[in-house]
């Protein structure tokens, strides 16, 4: 049983891809599980096969705790920590392949707080996992803001500790030259900092050693890769799947193998 | 005319921060201008002289365009831009010493969408400026927790490109112990790595070479600096004031010139 874990910013596209993958492996034949680790949200793209609004959910924690809209989201993410077990027993009996973890709207709830890892950690337990951390192409404007958001990135890793993916999603939504550039960046994200180097001078004068250190992380980092998605289109689906079991078995040669071998 | 934009995630204490640190500026003897930013607010601890409720809310959004609540919340912000020249000629009149500039409750709504860079540049056009990036003490249970939040601020600075103080909020609510490792971590972030590689033996390995690479770029970083407050106490006021006028004007020798030099 493996375990994929969708984070990203809010509105980064986390639900549709959590469906479109899913049904993506539905398709070629794979036992998968969603689980849904949103206590606020209403509606979702796809039925969750374990939901942690079974066990809490915001409007539960406004009136339990006499809190305010925010502070009952914060309280309602911070106390799921305490129903994971349960998630975990629904999750084994699904025998499935792949688990996809669908994480709260509001990355800054989750992956910079302490519960948001925890959560994680005992969810899948020793059993393998990937993060996949989405950023949505539309506002991929300037190469600095690209860099930003990779930064954002790594920042969430540091704290989850998982191997990453970095899925830039929505790639449907842009214009054709927006388009090759992203695609330009992802396939060698050295370019961003070309790329930087032209945008604005002053900003390199001020950040050429950050800049320059950034470059060496890059150089250096085991990002589990780049890809660019379209949850509508069905863009780069083969390609996000070749990078995840990359990662979590170190091959390409995919899908064939799974039921019988991973479960 | 001085800029003090207050980011941070969800939480973190942005609006306590701003009341108290105009409050501070105010007692001695200071003019001081609040404008929010954040167009779903709906309770502030002070009363914004400039409010960009007064131009777009969410509601009206959801209204106009028939949205949902988050995506209403995203086109709000972006929105915003619209009406920067607004808010600007507002601030203008305040003819304040300094204006601080409280930002919408979701950090990744605003700092990380390309919205909220142009807007805070749009409106301190050229007039100086620091960034305070607020992280609330109270979820800094490891070193790598530390690190993560850390990173989250240095990936806001490239986005929106001015100096940023680091400033830890809430600390009237750690307990002694963890009080002072909050202290001995901004008094030398070079400890944080020294802790981090007592962690989590794994995690060291898995990360060396970011850590390494991070190492560096602290080493070699000029952020603005790190400071510890208290919202409630005042703790910390004083040297973020100080902090600021480093930044701002590059010296501490601060508060007696400024009613007559800065405007």
């Amino acid at each position: 049983m493996y375990f994929v874990f969708v984070l990203g910013p809010a509105g980064s596209g986390k639900s549709y891809l959590t469906y479109s993958l899913a049904n993506w492996l539905i398709e070629r034949r794979m036992e998968v599980g969603i689980v849904n680790l949103d206590p606020a949200v209403s509606w979702l793209p796809y039925a969750p096969d374990v939901d942690i609004r079974d066990y809490i959910t915001v409007d539960e924690v406004i009136r339990k705790y006499n809190l305010g809209p925010n502070g009952a989201l914060i309280a309602a993410i911070d106390l799921s920590i305490n129903f994971v077990e349960n998630l975990r027993n629904e999750v084994d009996e699904l025998k499935a392949n792949y688990v996809i973890v669908d994480t709260p709207g509001q990355m800054e709830l989750f992956a910079f707080r302490s519960a948001g890892p925890a959560i994680m950690s005992s969810l899948a337990l020793s059993d393998k996992s990937v993060a996949l951390f989405l950023i949505e192409s539309t506002i991929l404007t300037k190469p600095s803001t690209f860099l930003s958001l990779i930064m954002l990135a790594l920042a969430a890793s540091i704290a989850h500790k998982l191997p990453q993916i970095i899925t830039i999603t929505k790639t449907d939504l842009l214009p054709k030259e927006r388009h090759d550039e992203v695609i330009r960046w992802i396939e060698d994200p050295m370019e961003i900092f070309k790329d930087i180097r032209r945008e604005d001078a002053v900003f390199v004068t001020q950040y050429s050693d950050v800049i320059t250190a950034f470059e060496d992380i890059m150089a250096r980092l085991s990002i589990g890769g780049f890809v660019a998605t379209s949850s509508i289109t069905g863009q780069g689906m083969d390609e996000l799947y070749a990078l995840i079991q990359q990662v979590l078995i170190g091959g390409e040669d995919f899908y064939t193998e799974e039921p019988s071998e991973i479960l």
